[in-house]
C-alpha cells in the first residue's frame, strides 16, 4: 500500500480549518523532521499544533478527504524513526495538550492528555505521595509512551506503561472516537482493546487521553552497587535478587566500557569493571535494612567484590552517579558523532549469554561500544557509535545488530524491549512474528483503511 | 448474524477424522451442558475430547466446511454461562491438554497446555520455589483462566491472568496457529495481539498454548485479620494499606452476613460484623514482622475493633477460614438453591459507596445476599440466592443487579471484574463501552467471519 502526500488543497482546507495552529515556517518543519535516533531526517509538509481532541478529530476528516499521512509528534524523543514523516505527511503536534484533567489520590489514578511529561505528572502528583512509575527517560509525555509501550528502569517492580495505563481515549482514523477500558484496576468485561492501541506507534488511531495508575511513593528507599569480576558474575546476581521476591525498584546493569566512560569524562575512579545496582524499598526503615542485608549477601554470594550502600537522596545520587552519567559520558567523548542504541530483551536466564555473545561480535568487528541493561527484565542497550559519514564502521555496526537480534530470537526473545520498532526494527518482524505479522496488517486494513495513519512505521514493506 | 448448527453430515465426517474422541453419549453430553452458574443448561450436538494442536486445527477445518459452531470447554467452572454451547453447537474439551511442556526456572517461565490447571501447575513448581499466582478458585484451567482473564485474592499482588501471560499459541478460525508475545517479560515489537484473545472467551480462536510467567514463593507469610464496626471503616483501613506501599499479597473483604454464615454452618464464634483480611509477606521474619506491625496499626487507626494476627501455616489457615468458608456455608444454608454471584469492580475509593449503595437495594428488595470483596482491587461479589422456580425473587434480584451495574458503570466500573461477559453480562456492554463495542464486532468478524468461534457469547444481540 504507497502512502498518500499532502497536496496544495489540502494545505489550504487545512489553513482555513485550523488558522495559525498550522505551520509551514522552515524552522518548525525541521523540528519535527527528527527524533532522536539520529539516523534519518526528512520534512513534513506541515505542522498542526492540535488544541484538543476536536482538533484531531478534524484533521482526521480532512486526512481522509484529500488523503494525506498523519504522524502523530510531541516530545520527539523517540529512538526507532517512529517521528520521521513519509513525504507530505502532516505531523500532528500534541505537546501542547498539557492538561493534567484529573489527579484521583484515593483512587490511585490521574486523568491526562497526551502532551503530559511523565515528570511533569510527577511534580503535580508528588504532594498527595503518589508517583507514576514509568521513566524511559528524556522529557517523554504519556502519549508518545503509550504509543510506544516505553518503559525504563522501573518496570522490573511497577510494569511497562501498558500495565499502568487504565483506559484511553483514541481518534480513529474513520472520525470515531472510543472510549477504551475502565476506571477500575481490572476488567472482564469484552475484548480488551486498550492493547490494540499501546504500542501502535499512532497507525492505528490517535491516542487523546490517558487515564494511568498511581503507586504510593515508598516512605524508604535505599541502594547498591556491587563491582563484578565478569558480566556472568554479575548476571548472576541479579537472577539470585530476583528468585529471593527482594521485589527491587531498580535493577541495573552497566559494563566496563560505560564506567571507564564515566571516569574519563567526569574524573571519577569508579572500578572499570561490570557493575550491579539495585534499588530497594520498604514500608519501614528496619524492614529495608533486612532487605538491604540480604541483597548485599546475594551480591557477594555471586561474586561481587565491592559493595557499597546508599541512603537518602545525597547518597543515592552518588551512588547512581555513574549509571546516570553514563549516555553522556559516551556522547561527550565521541563529539558530533551519530549514536544508535538496540534495544534487546531475552528472558532472563539468557542474558548473560546474549551479553557474552555480543561482547564476542563486538570484538569481532573491532567495534568499541558499551551495555547497558535493565536486567531485572533481561532488557539491554548497546550504545554503537561512529561518525555520520564512516560507513565502513556503519556497515559492521548493521551486520553485528542483526546478528544480536538472530541470538535475541533464537533465545525467545524480542527485538525491542521498550524502543518500539518505528522504521528501524521493521526488517525483524517478520523473522519475530511469523504468521502473526499478517494478522497485524489486517487489524491495520481494518482500523486504516486510507494508510493515514503513520505510513510506513512498524510494518514492514515485504513486496 | 445467526449461528450456524452441526447437522448429520458434520457428525459423520467428525466420527471419520477423530474416532473414539467424539463422542455423543448422553452422559458426556450432559456433563458439557453447564457450568458453574447454574442457571442455563444445553446439551451440545457432540463432544470432542482434544488430544493435541493437531486436532484443534482439524476441528476448526471441519466447522469451517460444515459451518457449526465451537465451544471451547475445560474445567467447566465458568460463571457466566461461556461453556453453555448454542444449538447443535460442538463442545471441544480441551481438559485432556494436561501437559506441562517445559518449566525454566531460572527464566521464572513455563509452557503449559490450556488443560492444565493452576494447582497442578502449582505442585510443579513448587519443588523449584517458585508459583504461578493467579487463584481464581475451582480447579480452573489456564487456558479458561486466559480466556477470561480470571484473577481471584492475589491479583492486589501479582496483576490477573492477563499481566502473567508471556505468551500464546492460538488457533484461528481460518485454520492459521499464530504464536504471540514471546519468552521475554516485556516487548514494545508490534501490535500486541495477545491481549485480543485474552479474556474473548474463546469467541476469536482457541488457545492451544501458554507461556506464563513465574514468581518466586516469598520466605516469610503472615496475615492479619480485623473486626470493623461497618464496611465504610473496613474500606478505610483498606485504602490506607494500599496507600501505605504495604504490597500486601492479599486484601479481602467479607459482610456480617457471609460470618454469621460461617459461625451457623461450622459453629464458629466469628464476630458477625464486616472483616478485613491482609496477607503480607516479607523477604526475611523481621522485614514482615515490621510490616505486619504497620498494618496493624492502619487497621487500628481505621476502627478496627479487633486485629488477630496469625504467622505459619497453621494459623494462617485458621486466621482465613472463615473467608475460605463463608461460600460453601451460604451453599449449605440454603440447599438446593440457585447462587448467582455478582462481579463487579470499581476504582478503590469508590468500593465503600458502592458496596452502602448495593446494601441499601439489597434492603429495599427484601433479599438476603452476602458481600465479598478483592478490596484491594475495588473488587467485590454479591452472593444471591433463591431457589430455581421462586420467579418473583429472581425477578428483584435481575433488578437489584440491574442497579448495582448502573451505580458501577456511574463511578467508571466495569460490570466484570474477573468472571467475564458469558452469556449473562453481555446486556452491559453497550453502557460500559458505547462505540467501542462497534469495533469489538468488527475484529470478531474480521477473525471469525463465519461465526463460528462460541457465537452469542460476549458481544451482545442489539437487533
Amino acid at each position: 500500500m504507497t502512502a498518500p502526500e499532502l497536496g496544495e488543497a489540502a494545505l489550504a482546507a487545512l489553513r482555513e480549518a485550523f488558522g495559525e495552529s498550522l505551520s509551514t515556517a522552515g524552522a518548525v518543519l525541521d523540528a519535527h523532521g527528527r527524533d532522536e535516533s539520529g539516523l534519518e531526517f526528512a520534512r513534513p509538509g506541515a505542522v498542526l499544533f492540535a488544541r484538543g481532541e476536536e482538533d484531531v478529530v478534524r484533521l482526521l476528516a480532512l486526512a481522509r478527504e484529500f488523503a494525506f499521512p498523519v504522524v502523530p509528534f510531541a516530545a520527539g524523543s523517540s529512538l526507532e524513526g517512529q517521528l520521521i514523516p513519509p513525504p507530505g505527511a502532516l505531523s500532528l503536534d500534541l505537546s501542547g495538550l498539557t492538561g493534567i484533567v484529573e489527579v484521583c489520590p484515593a483512587g490511585f489514578l490521574a486523568v491526562v492528555e497526551p502532551g503530559v511529561t511523565y515528570p511533569q505528572l510527577n511534580r503535580a502528583l508528588r504532594p498527595h505521595g503518589l508517583f507514576f512509575p514509568v521513566d524511559p527517560g528524556a522529557e517523554a509525555t504519556l502519549g508518545g509512551m503509550a504509543s510506544t509501550n516505553a518503559s525504563g528502569t522501573a518496570a522490573v517492580r511497577y510494569g511497562t506503561t501498558r500495565e499502568n495505563v487504565l483506559a484511553l481515549r483514541v481518534a480513529l482514523a474513520d472520525g470515531r472516537v472510543l472510549s477504551l477500558g475502565s476506571r477500575a484496576r481490572k476488567s472482564s468485561a469484552g475484548y480488551d482493546l486498550r492493547h490494540l492501541f499501546l504500542g501502535a506507534e499512532g497507525t492505528l488511531g490517535v491516542i487523546t487521553q490517558l487515564t494511568v495508575r498511581l503507586w504510593p511513593l515508598p516512605a524508604h528507599r535505599a541502594a547498591l552497587r556491587g563491582a563484578f569480576p565478569d558480566v556472568t558474575a554479575a548476571a548472576d546476581a541479579a537472577a539470585r535478587v530476583m528468585g529471593a521476591a527482594l521485589q527491587p525498584e531498580r535493577l541495573e546493569l552497566m559494563d566496563a566500557q560505560g564506567l571507564r566512560a564515566v571516569n574519563r569524562h567526569l574524573g571519577r575512579a569508579f572500578p572499570e569493571v561490570p557493575t550491579l545496582w539495585a534499588e530497594l524499598t520498604g514500608p519501614s526503615g528496619a524492614a529495608l535494612e533486612e532487605a538491604l542485608s540480604l541483597c548485599a549477601e546475594l551480591f557477594r554470594d555471586a561474586g561481587a567484590r565491592d559493595v557499597q550502600v546508599a541512603r537518602g537522596a545525597a547518597e543515592l545520587e552518588g551512588l547512581w552517579e555513574a549509571r546516570h552519567q553514563a549516555f553522556y559520558a559516551l556522547r561527550a567523548l565521541y563529539p558530533g558523532e551519530v549514536f544508535l542504541s538496540t534495544d534487546l530483551c531475552v528472558p532472563l536466564h539468557e542474558l548473560a549469554g546474549v551479553i557474552a555473545f555480543t561482547g564476542a561480535q563486538l570484538q569481532e568487528a573491532g567495534l568499541d561500544a558499551s551495555v547497558l541493561g535493565h536486567v531485572g527484565d533481561g532488557n539491554f542497550h548497546v550504545l554503537f557509535h561512529a561518525p555520520a559519514g564512516d560507513t565502513g564502521t556503519w556497515e559492521r555496526i548493521g551486520v553485528t545488530y542483526d546478528r544480536m537480534v538472530a541470538e535475541t530470537l533464537r533465545v525467545g526473545g524480542t527485538c525491542s524491549g521498550e524502543h518500539g520498532v518505528g522504521l528501524h526494527k521493521r526488517r525483524f518482524l517478520r523473522a519475530q512474528h511469523g504468521e502473526a505479522l499478517d494478522l497485524m496488517r489486517e487489524i491495520k486494513a481494518l482500523l486504516d483503511p486510507l494508510n493515514i495513519l503513520n505510513p510506513g512505521k512498524v510494518l514492514p514493506d515485504e513486496r
